[in-house]
């Protein structure tokens, strides 16, 4: 089961975070734009090109610290299927390099068309008798908006290829609240139902380590909720954005912890990707930099938690 | 504003209808997919090139009876980058051909990322103070589980670029009602909910047909919820999915349009794609087929709404 294995490259690295990679051309140090731009032009090529450079730097400084990356898909699509082109060599160098890859595309769909989606993001696509990978991570972020059909043909894959799935439960951002805190008849809100459904959908697929392949997206941003969800959903590994940036710190995410200091990965993107910025260090030194934040945040964790156990 | 394009395009060709383009191996003459082969390998590559052929000749065909596409991300993600590729010059070519294009992509995010879809989707991509469009659909579907700021960037970017969005309110599958159909405490279920924040996002974005640029999906296959729906959305232009292969026909989508024929486009995707298939012609002609079922699927709404009318 793929939380299995994420929860083993935490646990020896003694690291429950994943570095977001949702690069913007304004992150990227001048020398590797320009070096992009001079070799294939200013243009979307010459674009994703400077955006694949900086995340395999940033990979290569990473991948001895931090377990898992999480590129987001929307910032890679807004530099057309060039950028797109960017977000599979990103998984590829990444996965050659051993960390456990989630790419966050919020994808959702009726049963077919979800087919689609597991297979394209998770699984294996056939042409002809022949089995390609076309994006290969390892776990996919997806909303269930739809139900039940728009889930199930994800868990097939995922049970194939040892993949999972992280299902948007309560989101970080501040108009979440909007529809998924709103009160349903049995007295439950919408992302406590939501939260529901994810035990259910991944009570046939439970790992070694008391977590199914149906993940959960919990904001840091909303501490209190993440401490109730960590209660109601025993068997739901969380993913965490909203530390950094966009407010959430150690304190508020550890509650999404369990006892032995699992069940959760904690996300940072801008971070980690503009510490050299933030820093004020020289741009040459951006992996660097990026490192040096990645284990601040991974010390300001175990702070909190303490040793994380199998 | 964008929907005022769709409905002048809908009234001058009297087809209030849309091709969805989920093109999957199997629906694509043998001769078309040998050819890409021969030519580009049989791997994820030659078969995004062989959807591509079967995309064009389909445009060719549709593109004097038929307002407008909906490419469905989903079927073209799955063939990797090389299949976005193959989006990209679908959205280029219909383009070209005069058609209006709706990805069908049921993007969703944060704020800031939202931005990206948008620009990436919609808008144009920066770099270096250039402009390029990344993908350049006319409209986008959308997921609006995260609330208000999900959309709003999305909004700005139609505005600027004339163009729309569709957000799923009640979904065309079976499992939908499972949290679409809940009640809220406020005696309205999640999906009307959803709706009325369609109107409410839409309201300072009108058109001069009366309808918005924040579009809702409403499924075919719930007819008595999409009677109800176009009472309560007067703003609101609808993209009904599920006609045809999911089970809806002319008499369930009826209830989607105003007293002038307007306020609502139906897709079918198999129903055209796979006419050759149906029909039993020869492959060579799987376009002329596809158009013969383009005109019996206008005639049969036409015949129960009678004349569109601006």
């Amino acid at each position: 089961m793929s939380f299995d294995r994420l929860m083993e490259k935490i646990a020896s690295l003694q690291n429950p975070t994943v570095a977001g990679l949702d690069p913007k051309l304004s992150y990227i140090p001048e020398g590797i734009r320009r070096a992009s731009y001079e070799k294939y032009g200013k243009n979307l090529e010459g674009a994703a090109q400077a955006l694949l450079q900086f995340n395999k730097g940033l990979i290569d400084a990473l991948c001895g610290i931090v377990p898992a990356i999480k590129p987001q898909c929307a910032y890679y699509e807004m530099y057309g299927w060039q950028g797109v082109r960017a977000l599979h060599d990103t998984i590829a160098y990444a996965r050659e390099k051993g960390m456990f890859v989630i790419t966050d595309g919020k994808r959702n769909d009726i049963g077919t068309t979800m087919q689609a989606y597991a297979t394209g993001h998770l699984g294996e696509t056939e042409v002809e008798g022949e089995s390609f990978r076309a994006f290969g991570a390892d776990a996919l972020t997806v909303n269930g908006y739809l139900g039940t059909d728009g889930i199930e043909p994800l868990l097939k894959v995922c049970s194939a290829q040892d993949a999972g799935i992280f299902v948007l439960v309560k989101t970080s951002n501040p108009s979440s609240g909007e529809l998924q805190d709103q009160q349903l008849e049995g007295e439950e809100t919408v992302y406590e139902a939501m939260g529901r459904m994810c035990e259910k959908w991944g009570a046939p697929y439970m790992g070694q380590y008391g977590y199914s392949s149906v993940g959960a997206v919990v904001g840091a941003t909303y501490p209190q909720q993440l401490r109730e969800l960590r209660e109601a959903l025993p068997h739901t590994f969380f993913l965490v954005p909203g530390y950094g940036a966009q407010g959430g710190a150690a304190d508020d995410v550890a509650p999404a912890f369990d006892k032995r200091g699992g069940g959760a990965v904690i996300n940072s993107s801008r971070g980690i990707m503009c510490a050299w910025q933030k820093e004020g260090c020289g741009e040459e030194e951006y992996a660097a930099a990026a490192a040096r934040e990645a284990v601040r945040m991974r010390d300001a964790i175990l702070a909190k938690i303490g040793k994380i156990t199998l």
